[in-house]
């Protein structure tokens, strides 16, 4: 019969529990529109005005006519053409970079991809190259790295966080590569966001990343780290990058994206890669320019539309993102805060059911006495009215059964406190095995 | 010593002679900036304006408010968040594809990527799950579509065309099949350009486009028709494509591209898989929804504010692309009817020198006495000012070597005149051994 094919002989990610259990999560979100969703991982979207757009655009186009002195000519082949695989923003990028995180970057060791998901994907293909290598992932771990390790039949070994609050271990990083070796694998790079986790909030503090950054150099490990959220501190000054504390000793390859900081719909992210790769004759290159060969079979460029759109935003905020991004924090530190009251209001007596208190980022996690699955959503989502994400998905190893991640950044304060009012009902009915 | 990589421990497809021989290319290109340049497939760009741009976001704003009924922040939304995987402008894609190919399409069968090379990177992993598995590819074949194959680790077999203008051979492709299955291989789709195929420029006619759907019922294999140059033929009504002749067979997977007909700079592209996949347990889906759970692990999504200017375009052009196109069909068939006319004037009386003549597209083959190599091209461009691709990087099965393929598509008449003198010059001379 044509036009049929097998699930089983299509790729083995198809039918892996993980991508059914999001689609799954997809399906309930979109299942009870009506409920308060602390699900999405999205930034608040009334920061966005649509009408905004063509002056952003007009902004970049007068940048490339006046500053660079570009001709009507080539600002038509800027915008509209295929263009060089490593994107057109670079330079603006590399400016930013340097103001925001104090991270010193040669615009040619940059890639714009689209969003830090193609950068992952890159960057993970690049360096694992055959059945012995390894990728450490920090666990709890956000899906899309472990999804596309997953597309390319790698194989992934979890490192525990320290705890609820305090982000990658690096003696378990240092654990595992020991014990990789002795096992005959090639443990190759590590994926880690130091600030404000996906999915778990922690963060690292500076003397973790510090010896992170050793164990690193050390063992030969690369850490690929991602930072989505690093603007979004709650309190205190921002901590630096590991990508800015290991200056000039090269053991970090960083994925940045303009999703959170600008806007998702653009889709535009960038990697940092100044590693040099050299071949069997000497000749030395930047690993970026390897990660561009791989991005010429991916998407071939990043949409030029969407870098021209975003260019102009970072020029219309004087080349830094952070100050631009102020308002954003303070309205994501104030749900945070929300979060965590309201969460010490509903629970505070509620034996078997703690949270951890995330120094910023979109998410918190709590543990309940019971198995927090797809199944116990959709009964809280129906009959309560609210929603949320099983963490067990984001546990590569196993993990996370009885606990469920909170996002709080797509929400008002005043949906917050009704949704953890809701939430409090569930868990506590649930607890005493009403529903 | 950190911050230092072997190219050998990175994954093969980098030190492959293919990524090496592009890289090559693009730095020829670049060397020589006067050259009258027959090398890229680009589209010509005085069709576009950046100050169209405003104009046909609008557009799409519009219909997403008066004829969608949208409020202002389901507006927002869709164009500045994180949208659905499979897209925002299906609908109006369908209603294109049914008014341009006749081709009826569920817009839920549709997946809008990030150029088409993202719609052959999710397919190629979708249908090839392990290492009995075999791509076959019409050959010469798009380099894109064997470097995607490569990235993932796939096996690619070629499968010849029928004579320089005679497009992909069904019987050749009938016989492959044959021979994998007998050699205990599993092959399972091929790659085909049916109108204009980069980068021989040949088609298949009607009689062949049938025989190859019958082939592929017979056999079991999914067609892959790939359709950036459809548009642009040079004589004659457009044939219809395999999709169209197939109807509700579903034996082909589209891929459609905006990248020639709208701009490159969008990265807007899609592709229609309304095959079904079958579980275990017997429940089906869409292959599209299967390619939809992979393109969360590459990109995301295909950004909302590109696919917003084309939804524009595509709205101003009545939902249909072809009338649109008209002027771009009469400059691309002018360009090749000159370069065809040029080709006769230089070397209607030089022996050992052929070529053959497109029904349309962007490009042309010659065949030279010599080897038309990287080597020969550096010496073309530096001594007589003209450059062109070296056929023998689009053989995977290797072939070409005495072969040159020239793209009249991003120059005008008078250009094209002048670079096919200067490389009669250049041929004659390296010919007569003068160079």
């Amino acid at each position: 019969m044509s036009g049929v094919l097998k699930l089983g002989e299509l790729h083995g990610s198809l039918a892996d529990p993980l991508l059914d259990a999001m689609t799954f999560l997809n399906e309930v979100t979109g299942r009870y529109p009506e409920a308060i969703s602390f699900a999405p991982g999205r930034p608040y979207e009334e920061f966005f005005d649509p009408a905004d757009i063509p002056g952003h655009l007009e902004t970049y186009l007068r940048h490339l006519r006046e500053e660079k002195g570009l001709t009507e000519s080539q600002v038509r082949q800027e915008v509209f053409q295929y263009g060089r695989t490593k994107g057109i923003i670079a330079p603006l990028i590399a400016r930013a970079l340097a103001a925001d995180e104090g991270i010193t970057a040669d615009p040619e060791a940059l890639v714009v991809t689209v969003g830090a998901q193609e950068g992952m994907l890159l960057v993970l293909r690049a360096l694992c190259a055959g059945p012995d290598d390894v990728l450490l992932v920090s666990s709890p771990c956000y899906v899309g790295v472990t999804g596309a390790a997953r597309l390319l039949d790698l194989t992934v070994r979890p490192v525990p966080e320290a705890g609820p609050d305090g982000g990658l271990d690096p003696d378990a990083l240092a654990d595992a590569v020991r014990e990789l070796r002795a096992a005959g694998k090639r443990p190759r790079a590590c994926y880690v966001v130091p600030d404000f986790a996906n999915p778990s909030g922690a963060s690292m503090d500076e003397r973790a990343r510090r010896r992170l950054l050793d164990v690193a150099e050390s063992t030969g490990i690369l850490l690929i780290e991602d930072n989505p959220y690093g603007f979004f501190g709650r309190t205190g000054p921002a901590r630096p990058t590991l990508k800015a504390l290991d200056g000039d000793r090269r053991n970090v390859v960083y994925l940045g994206s303009f999703a959170k900081t600008c806007f998702p719909g653009a889709r535009v992210g960038y990697l940092l890669a100044d590693q040099q790769v050299v071949d069997e004759d000497g000749r030395s290159g930047l690993l970026a320019d390897e990660l561009a060969k791989l991005k010429s079979m991916t998407t071939v460029n990043t949409s030029a539309l969407a870098q021209a759109v975003i260019g102009g935003m970072l020029l219309a905020g004087g080349l830094r993102l952070r100050e631009a991004n102020e308002p954003a924090r303070q309205f994501y530190a104030r749900n945070m805060d929300t979060l965590l009251t309201e969460l010490e209001n509903a629970f505070r007596s509620v034996p078997g059911v703690s949270w951890n208190s995330p120094e910023g980022g979109f998410f918190a996690v709590v543990t309940v006495p019971f198995r927090a699955d797809a199944r116990a959503l959709d009964v809280c989502a129906r009959t309560y009215g609210v929603l949320w994400t099983p963490m067990d998905g984001f546990h590569p190893g196993g993990g996370g059964e009885r606990q469920l991640r909170l996002s709080c950044s797509y929400l008002t304060p005043e949906q917050i406190a009704e949704g953890v009012r809701r939430l409090a009902r569930f868990v506590t009915e649930r607890t005493a095995g009403q529903n």
